[in-house]
This record gives structure tokens, C-alpha cells and sequence, in this order.
């Protein structure tokens, strides 16, 4: 059916009115493409599109990509493009694994080629993005693969429906109703995955509950995998360690008892024979008090081959959490996964991947990256970040997180020489690993948005374009997000691309500059709590900040803790260097007193007062650019953003007057010119009380 | 803009691809009238609308009315209709408060007349109903109003976003962005409630928190409550009775303390500074372990008459619960709110209702109508009934619950005299009573389709439209829900309206029936659960149905608890005699031997046998129904549907085979032919673990 115009705009006219904006369709709108000579230029481009693989077959994954052409095209062009399934004969024209080529010729159809389904999955995305985008007719060629091998969601979703760290509603899977009713919102969270590239899911908490390995939610797992097959998205689960003791009845989960071992394998062989494809368990194990082998003598490579013998036979991998510190088990908490893993490089079986957080605390807005990236080449290494902004504001800030994730993949590990970056490790390039993985902690929930903040979606998208190519720009990359999100109105643009990429700087400063950090409130890590003390002491702020009336900073030299030597000599010395070391991580290398002169001229004092009322100036900029978007965005969306700014701006200036006087305190300096004067003593801020704050323990 | 029927025609090809159908929208959709005749019709019937209030002034309410009608006749009738607000001078058309007058003259505007603004809003949804449901254009006039003063919705919402026995999500109100994001849902909740005359909205659980009534959660009551308040809707808080201790550092909350009294009021004072048409409080104390009154000696009257006292100088009320029990205090559980609160007739502060249960347990799928309606003449008695499916499925099963509420406003309490019914009792009409009030207990969450079950929003709108006229039939709003939300398609009408008007019965029979009572699974109340024993006795399944070799059921005459001496004796009499105590009630009153003879010609045991069976029957004649409108319903809603029916029918045949294999333990008797046997022993029933089910507290 073609439409003629005048149809058409009187139901653009019309929409507004029948349909709210309420963001559940993320950036895969397919508007219409508003010029006319733009739109007759695609129009002409594909007259008909192919979809080629060897195989010629059509079957759930090319029958996705297809429908989602289909429709796709039908929006943005206003008309009904063929789509169809064939066999491609030309081996020479095959990209590599899950990649894609996508071919135009004058008057022929375009074609779409792959060596494996999936790759026409995302070649038939790519080709709805760069409509999306408005690339020009004639640029429609593209050959593109991933470098990163499984691009994973991790989601901490609990099976009572809440979401750890989650600021998006409940959870996206209900598992009451699983596995008798499939919500269509099953099938758009495989589909926005498989248009980024990320092709797997971990259903579950990585504080694991046993029972996600009894049979009743084998099967509702299995529901979803059933769902998420046909967009490459595979479902994994975490696995707790002494499920053998819970679920089994043993009584040890010993790594090397005959009667684990049995037990693991038979699990193993459950799961896939209810999802053949499964792809494998993510297991925090002696890490915040989760059982693991060590409580039975064993090492953690005991642990992780324990479960790889057990689903490798199936083809499944298994990801070991890196995170793991115990109570006074080191000076300095950032350095015992080092201490802990380095040891074990070269111990794991080949379907082992130890999956690291990209710095050595906790997903602090800023940490340099974390030392055994480049530490354990024996070994293929997942990166692990955080979308979901724990100690980053929730869903209530604005923080656009590609700059944070290409500063650890951009960073130069010097091992085993210059120029080896996180990236190289992670991708497997620079050791030759088989194995590669990147691990994002999903910022996904129910709210009808997905992501709680309208912008927030961005880093759900940014996440899975740098899994699948880390080389990929921030810039570039809300780029895309913006035209496909809020079309391609050059202001539009223009100006949402300034405010994301600035956002995560603001954060920053508006928490924890200069490299600050574990100064929030405790357990639910939302507002200021530098005067946290007490109890165990690597979950307070005194132990990070070590603030007196010497000064601040973790010393992290040799004179310290000595941190710095996990890293290669080359970074050690630059980062150990004053001359040398970044301001952003200036506290978190360095003790050092309050009249320090700062390279702006500022002393230590003055420079934190001065980067704590930026980061307020920061949203305030934030809002005006917003502002100026008052009239070019759909009124839900702008209100929602305007009013989550708001809260922003009286939430950091919270953290700035909070910050200041407890610092205060110590320094016993006036707040310099050009600070705002806080409202309040410091007792005010100390004694509020935040309740029932999302994703976290209630601390009442 | 008038737009030609082509172009809209065109629309609502495209508009299936634009947008899948989520259920959000309720039973306000507008969808276009498309008999051509009938559209034509009310063009004609419609030149103009006025909105006619004494003032003639436009404000929140009227605006609101003002905009809800030009949306929804211009969607509705594919054009524009003028719609003003005007004054109304001729004080003889004016209807009752809050009722409505539409009249309608050849060639002249259609006119809406209420004497305050809030029935120019009824008006306005009576006629977009009237339009949505096809009325004949010639029949628009209409004069209505209510006949229960208070038509609210209890919300039991906690503050950490749970939902007590909630099935539909998380609380719909989000209160850590409050207040200073205002979800749109926020206002169609409002639309919604007014669209069927619910004017109140009880925010938060009677299992109340303290920190409600702080200074940071009272300010987001009052941003709800300024969204509302454009819908007639006004807002009311739950009381904890404790809250001058944990809020105020008191040491006690004896009601005749004069600091606790004091503190009340201030709280009152700081509630209505924030909120001016704050509603009131509703309490529940001494009960389940919330703290009330009684922990010091005093009476609920003198609780319930410190908090009015407190609100009543600022026009508000209180409702006090009847809901109340102790362990072992009575012989019988369902005896005690009416010995509690019968002497207390005529003792309450004249701003105080007692809210009371439709029945004396909790909510079970079917109860006599509770003893307290009719026997305290000057008390005003508000009715609570449950919209949300406690012991009623959850938002698995369908239960269309207007029968449910009928029952207990048909009952004939024959006090004083025959005739007097509960409604007349609720309404005020009996007693004349200045107050009268009718909550349901709310069944919306988060939820995209606001109520888990698509079928399950009938029940919001039953309710509604039965707190403003108890005359209402059952049939006729199943009539009205359906034709609004599905279409006034003859076969969509008629197979829809069956099956929601059976469906009650088939929960009663797949559940409990024949009177049996609690036998439910403990903690969640999802499943059967006949063996549960242990613990406090009135929480058991075994203190209820007294099953034995010699019979089963609850002797509730005078050789038994003689709870039924607490009706009339009119009541008493036809309850009591098996004669003519009704099949639905039998167990709940009666002891009875399994070889008893039913009036059906079968044996109890067998009756009790084919009730279940028939209860499995009957969910697949349900399906079936649905089945057979595949094709006219949209997709989402028609398979959302199908898997939960799907559910049923397996869980409905697991209560039937675990019940009747529990029961069989003591009839010793063989299950009668035309019953399925059981596929499983009766242990396999009782060992099966329901885990977080939702809505109840995880019972690990």
C-alpha cells in the first residue's frame, strides 16, 4: 500500500493527540523521514531488500529481521518495501562472525549478506539506523563486526520482582506469571538488544538465589530464552555456589567432592536440555558474603572449573566475578582481587572468563581501571561496567556514561608494552584469547521508559555499541542515540549532544571530584555521607577519604598502601608522579594537605570547594540547554527530564554544601570566593534521612 | 479541523502498526464512532456543549471537564465541538451535589447542569460514555446523581513501592521522585477515577508507616493531591496510632493524654496547611498487630475520636476499621468486630464512620454479608470491599467482583423492618446519617494496563459505578465496561458480558465452595492450602472447614459458635434452618456428615466434588468464550488474556484435585463419577512451594 501524502500527514497530525510519548519505543521509532526528496532517494535505494546467507533458509532469526524490515521501512518510507530470504552463493563476499555487509547497486536490490543469521539481525538494524539518521541514499554501504564476542546484559534482578541497584521499576521479568504469559515487552527488550548488538542476557542477581536453579524457573527462564532466541540474545544465570547443599541436599558444596561434581554436571545437563543454547552461569562467589569455594580450602579456579567442566560439555562458558575483598584482608581494599587473581592466571579452564569491574573499587564515577587488566594475559578477561547508575544518582541524574566506559577501554595498561589498552585486552586481540566478553549491569526495569530517566536509555544503547566496537566514539555515539531517539533536528542535536557528553564531568564534580571517593550515604549510595564511620571499615568514607586537619587523599604510593605497584611500572610512575597524575585521580593515588597547590593555581581546599560548586553550575547548564529544547521535544519527555534536572540541581548542591562544611572540618579554611554559602550547618545534612530509596536495603 | 473520511480512514489502518494495544487507556478510549449514520447523528445532537455551573467561572474541575470533552468528541466524532463553560441561572434545573443534568433541544447546544464543579465533570464522562457506547442520539438526556457521599479507593501502597496484596506492579505512586516529578499516569489515574465518580483516594496501606505523616512524604501527598484535585479526587492518608511516639518522641499515644491530643492536632494543622481539601484518616488499630487505642486502656471510639476531633476542625473525617480480632478472644474469629463495636453505637464523634468488611472473616470469594450492617443505627457504617484479588486469584483468575458487591448491598438486614437493605444502610438513607462512604480496596499498580489482568480494570469500574448507585445491576455495568473498552461488536458484548458475569461463581466453586472459607495456602493466599495447621488457630485452614470422619464445615448456630445470633432474627432463621440456608453458604454455618443429603440429590462429599469440578469446567467454558472472539479482540489483550485463562485452568484443577484429595482423607469415600481423578497423590499437593508470590511477604 502506498500512501498518498496528504493521508499521511493528517495522521501525523493526529498522533500526538492518540498517543502520548511515554519512551517505551527507545530509538526504534522509524518516523517517518520527514524530506521528501531524502525519502524518495531511499525510496528509489531499495526497491527491494535481500537478506543473504548461505544457508537461503528463513527461520526465527531471519523471520525477526525481516518483520522488523518490513515494518521498519514501511513507517520511515511510508510504503511497503519486499523483504525477502536468500541464499548467498559468493563466499568472498562473507563478513566474519556475526558481522554484516550491506550492498547497494543502482537499480537492484539492496542486499544484506551474512555468514550467520544473527549478522542479518543487526545488518537489517544498521540499515533502519542510518535511516534513522538520515545518512544520504548513496552511503547505504556498510560492512561491520563485532570485536567483542558475547555483549552481555547483566541484570540484578531478584526473583520477588525487586531489582538490586535498579532505578527502573521492578523487574522486567515477572516470574509469576512466567512461564504461562509472555509479555510483549519480552520481545522489544530482545529487540533493542539485538539493534545494538548485545546478544545475551543474565537473568539474575549475582547475589544468587538458589531456587533460579530449580525446575519450576528453569522453565520460565527458558520461556524467555524462547522469546529472546529469534533477536541472538541468549539467556544465562547466575548460579550460587552452595546450591548443591540447598537444592541438592548435600552436605558440602566442596568444588572437589565426587557428589558436587555430580550434581553440578546434572544440573548442567537440565538446563540445556530446556534451553539448548543456554550460554553458561555468572557466579560471585567469597565476595559480601556469598558462599564460595574457599569456604571449603579450594581456590576460586577450583570453583569456576567446578561449574566450566559442567557446562562446557554443552558448549557453555562460565564468568567469575573478580569482585571479591574481605573484611581486613589488606591495607587497602582496591588491591585484593589483585592479590587474589593474579596468582591464578593460567589455572582456569579455557571456557572460563574472569569477568573485572572496569576500576578496582565499586563503580565509582571516577577509578582509574582496574590493575589486572593486562595483569593475567593467561586468561581472557570480561569488563565489567555499570549502566545502572549505583553511585551515580540513580535514575534521578542525568549521566550519560560512554565517556566513562571509553575511558577505561582507551586506557594504556603498558603490559606487556605501550599502546596495549584495555580494549585490546578485553577483545582478546592482544593475548589471543577464544573467549571474549563485556558485561554491562542493566539499567532496565518495568517503568513503561525502561530506564526511569528519558536519557538515560542512552547508555543501554552506548553499552551495546561498544561491546561491539570498542574504537566507536562517545560523541559519535550520542549522535546516533539522539537522531534516532529525538530525530535529527540539527538543534536537537546539537544541543543534547553537548549535554551528554558533558554530564558524566558534572557528576563527577558534583559528588566526588578530584578523585574522591566512597563518600556517599550508606547502603543506599544516593546523597553525600563523607562523615560515614563506623563498622566494618572498608564500607565507610573515613577509610577512603582520610581526611584530617594534614589533609585528604588515599595515599596509594609507596609511601601508602602502594597500590600503584599493581600496575605496569609506566603507569605507576605517572600516576605516582604529582607532576603527572591527573586531577581525577589526584585523592585517589595521594594524601595530601589542604594548602597543596593545584595546577589551576588553587590550593587543594579551595580546588575541592571549587569542582563541588561546578558540578552545581554543571546542571544548572544542564537546564538551560534543556530549556532551549522546550519547544522541539514531545511535552512528556521534557517535563520529565526538566523535573528530574530540578531535583538534580538541589540534590548536588546538597552534595556541594554537605561536602564543603564536613570537609571544613578538617581544613579549617574559609569557603572561597565564587562558592555558594550552604543554607544549613552541617548537622542539618548529616541528619537527614533518606527512606526507601530504589534498588537498595531499606535502612531504616 | 474537520477532517475527510478518507484521511481517517487511513489513520486507523495505520494505527495498529503504530501502536500495539497496552490496555493503558482503560475504558477512555474515544475510539471513533464508525456507524457513519449514528456519527452524523451526534454531530447534529452536538452543535455545541455547555458547561452550566451558578458561577459560570472556569477553574481546575470545569477546565479539565472542558478538555476531556473536546478530546474525546474530537476523536470521537472526527471534528471539533465547541465546549465552554457557562453560567447557570435557572436554579430549578439544578441536580443534587455532585449529580448532573444533560439536557438537549433541537438546534441548540447540548448543556450540562450541576450545582458544583465536580458534576459538570461527572456529566462530561456520562456523556462520553453515553457516546462510546453507541446511545441513541436522540436519548442523551440524563439527570444522575450519587447516592454515597464517599466513593473511594483504599490504596494499600507502602513506601518502599510495594503493593500489599497488590498484583499490578508496584505502587503507582512513586515516591522517591515525588514530588517533584509528576508522572502523567498520575492524572489518568485521576481521569479514571472521575470518569466513574470515585472522589477519593486513600494513599497509602492501613498497615500504616509513621513517615507517612512526615514533613518530606506530606508534601508528596500534596503534589498528588494537586493533580487530582482538577478531577474531583481528594486525598487521604492511613494513621498509624502510634505515630506521636515514633514521629513526636512522646511516650505514649494514649488518646486521653493531652500531649498526644495536642499532637494530633498540630499534625492535622501541618496536613491541612499542605493540603486544604485533604479528605481525612483512615485507621487501623488493634489489629494484626498495629498498634491502637486498646494498648491503653481506651476504646477504638476513643481513638477514633481523638484523630476526628484533630481533622474535624479542618472539615475532615476519620474512617475507622471494624477489622478487628485477637487470637483466642472468642470461640470464633468472626464474631468479634461485632462484639467489639456494637456497644460503641452511638459513642463516635460525628466525623467518624466505621468501615466495615462486606463480610465478617477477610475477602473470602463468597461470605454472608457482616453482622454489623443494620445493628449500629447511629454509626455511619462505610462498606469495604476488595478490588484487588487477595483470595481471589491474584490477577491470574478472572473475577468480574460487581456480583460480589451486589450481594452484600442487596442483602436484607431486616433491621429494623424487611427491606432494609446494607445499601440503604451505607447510603445513609436509613438511619439518616449526614456521612456515608464506600472503599474499595484498589486493585492498580504500576502495570502498564494498571490492573495485571486485562478483564480485572472491570472491576475499578464496577465499583465506581456502584458507590454511586448501589441500584446499578451487574449486568448492565459489564454492559457498559465492555462496550467501552472492547467495542460495541453484538458478539464481543454478548460472549464478554457472559463470561464476566459467571465468573465469580466459577472462582467460588474452583476455590471454596458450598461456604467452605479460608482454606487457602498461608501467607500468599494464592493456592489451596486445606491442610494448613499450626501456629495461631484462626490463621489455620483447619480452625474454619472442621473437617472429620464425621463431617465438614463451621456450625455457626446455636449448637455451635452462634455467630449467627448476631444477625436478625429473621436472618438467623433463614440461615440457620437447612431448609433454606442457601447452597453457598451451607459449610459456612453448618457442621454437616459427608452422606448429607444436598438439595441437588447428591451426597455433600459428592457435591462438594462436583463443585470443584464443576469450578474446572467452568474456566473452560471461559476459555472457550474467549477463544471464540480470537478475531475481534486486538491481539496483546486477547493472548494476555488466553495465557492467564490457560493458568487458571491448571490452577483451578490443582485446588479441585488437592481439595478433594484433602477432604477424602476423612469422607472415605470414592471421588463420583463425571470427576477427573487427581493426577497426583495428595503429599505431591502439599509439598508444592509457591515463592514470591506477589503482593504478600516472601514465605521462605
Amino acid at each position: 500500500m502506498r500512501l498518498r501524502p496528504t493521508a499521511f500527514l493528517l495522521c501525523l497530525l493526529l498522533a500526538p493527540a492518540l498517543r502520548a510519548e511515554d519512551g517505551y519505543r527507545l530509538w526504534l521509532r522509524y518516523d517517518r523521514v520527514s524530506n521528501d526528496l531524502l525519502r524518495a532517494a531511499y525510496v528509489a535505494a531499495l526497491p527491494r531488500v535481500d537478506l543473504a546467507v548461505p544457508s537461503g533458509h528463513t527461520n526465527p532469526v531471519t523471520t525477526a529481521a525481516r518483520d522488523e524490515l518490513r515494518e521498519g521501512l514501511a513507517q520511515l518510507l511510508g510504503g511497503e518495501v519486499p523483504v525477502r530470504v536468500v541464499r548467498q552463493d559468493d563466499p568472498g563476499l562473507l563478513p566474519p562472525p556475526e558481522g554484516y555487509r550491506i550492498l547497494t547497486a543502482a537499480k537492484a536490490p539492496l542486499r544484506i549478506v551474512a555468514n550467520e543469521d544473527a549478522g542479518i539481525l543487526y545488518g537489517a538494524f544498521a540499515l533502519l539506523r542510518a535511516l534513522e539518521m538520515q545518512r544520504p541514499a548513496g552511503e547505504l554501504s556498510a560492512l561491520s563486526a563485532p570485536r567483542i564476542q558475547r555483549r552481555l546484559l547483566d541484570h540484578w534482578d531478584n526473583l520477588d520482582g525487586t531489582v538490586e541497584r535498579g532505578y527502573a521499576g521492578r523487574s522486567l521479568w515477572n516470574w509469576f506469571t512466567l512461564p504461562d504469559y509472555l509479555d510483549p515487552r519480552y520481545r522489544d527488550y530482545a529487540r533493542a538488544c539485538a539493534s545494538v548488538g548485545i546478544n545475551g542476557a543474565v537473568l539474575t542477581n549475582v547475589n544468587a538465589d538458589p531456587l533460579a536453579l530449580t525446575a519450576p524457573y528453569l522453565a520460565k527462564a527458558a520461556a524467555l530464552a524462547g522469546v529472546f532466541r529469534a533477536y541472538g540474545v541468549r539467556v544465562y544465570l547466575t548460579a550460587r555456589f552452595s546450591a548443591p547443599i540447598e537444592l541438592g541436599g548435600l552436605k558440602t558444596a566442596d568444588p572437589l567432592d565426587p557428589g558436587v561434581i555430580r550434581w553440578w554436571n546434572a544440573k548442567a545437563d537440565e538446563i540445556y536440555h530446556l534451553i539448548p543454547d543456554f550460554g553458561g552461569l555468572l557466579v560471585k562467589a567469597n565476595s559480601e558474603g556469598q558462599p564460595g569455594p574457599q569456604d571449603y580450602g579450594r581456590t576460586h579456579a577450583d570453583g569456576a572449573n567446578l561449574l566450566a567442566e559442567a557446562v562446557g560439555r554443552h558448549g557453555g562458558i562460565v564468568m567469575w566475578r573478580a569482585f571479591v575483598y574481605r573484611a581486613g584482608a589488606s591495607d587497602d581494599r582496591t588491591k585484593q582481587a589483585y592479590e587474589e587473581f593474579k596468582p591464578l592466571d593460567g589455572k582456569f579452564r579455557d571456557n572460563v572468563l574472569l569477568q573485572i569491574k572496569n576500576g578496582p573499587l565499586d563503580f565509582q564515577p571516577r577509578e582509574p581501571f582496574h590493575p589486572l587488566f593486562g595483569a593475567m594475559p593467561r586468561t581472557p578477561l570480561a569488563l565489567e561496567v555499570q549502566l545502572t547508575q549505583e553511585y551515580l544518582g540513580g535514575s534521578i541524574y542525568l549521566a550519560y556514561l560512554a565517556p566513562l566506559y571509553k575511558e577505561v577501554l582507551d586506557a594504556d595498561t603498558f603490559r606487556p608494552t605501550a599502546g596495549s589498552t584495555v580494549a585490546q585486552v578485553v577483545d582478546g586481540t592482544l593475548d589471543h584469547h577464544r573467549l571474549s566478553a563485556m558485561a554491562g549491569v542493566a539499567n532496565v526495569g518495568a517503568d513503561r521508559d525502561w530506564t526511569g530517566h528519558p536519557l538515560a536509555a542512552a547508555n543501554w544503547y552506548a553499552f551495546g555499541r561498544l561491546a561491539w566496537d570498542p574504537g566507536l566514539g562517545s560523541d559519535a555515539i550520542a549522535d546516533e542515540w539522539i537522531r534516532q531517539t529525538f530525530g535529527n533536528q540539527p538543534e536537537v542535536v546539537t544541543t543534547l549532544s553537548a549535554l551528554l557528553l558533558g554530564s558524566r564531568e558534572v557528576v563527577v564534580d558534583s559528588m566526588m571530584p578530584l578523585g574522591l571517593h566512597h563518600i556517599m550515604a550508606r547502603d543506599h549510595h544516593y546523597g553525600p555521607g563523607p562523615w560515614v564511620d563506623g563498622g566494618r571499615a572498608d564500607w565507610t568514607a573515613v577509610y577512603y577519604h582520610r581526611a584530617s586537619t594534614e589533609g585528604v587523599g588515599f595515599d596509594r604510593t609507596a609511601t601508602g598502601s602502594n597500590a600503584l605497584a599493581q600496575y605496569s611500572p609506566e603507569v605507576a610512575r605517572a600516576w605516582g608522579d604529582l607532576a603527572t597524575c591527573p586531577d581525577g585521580l589526584l585523592l585517589w593515588f595521594h594524601h595530601l594537605p589542604w594548602d597543596y597547590p593545584m595546577h589551576s593555581g588553587r590550593s587543594l581546599w579551595a580546588e575541592v570547594c571549587t569542582r563541588y560548586q561546578r558540578g552545581v553550575d554543571g546542571v544548572r547548564t544542564e537546564k538551560r540547554q534543556w530549556e532551549s529544547l522546550r519547544n522541539m521535544v514531545d511535552p512528556e519527555r521534557w517535563a520529565h527530564v526538566e523535573a528530574l534536572l530540578q531535583r538534580e540541581e538541589r540534590d548536588a548542591a546538597f552534595w556541594r554544601d554537605s561536602c564543603i562544611l564536613y570537609f571544613q572540618q578538617f581544613s579549617k579554611r574559609p569557603i572561597p570566593p565564587g562558592v555558594e554559602r550552604p543554607a544549613h550547618p552541617l548537622d542539618y545534612y548529616e541528619a537527614v534521612q533518606l527512606h526507601d530509596v530504589p534498588g537498595s536495603p531499606d535502612s531504616r
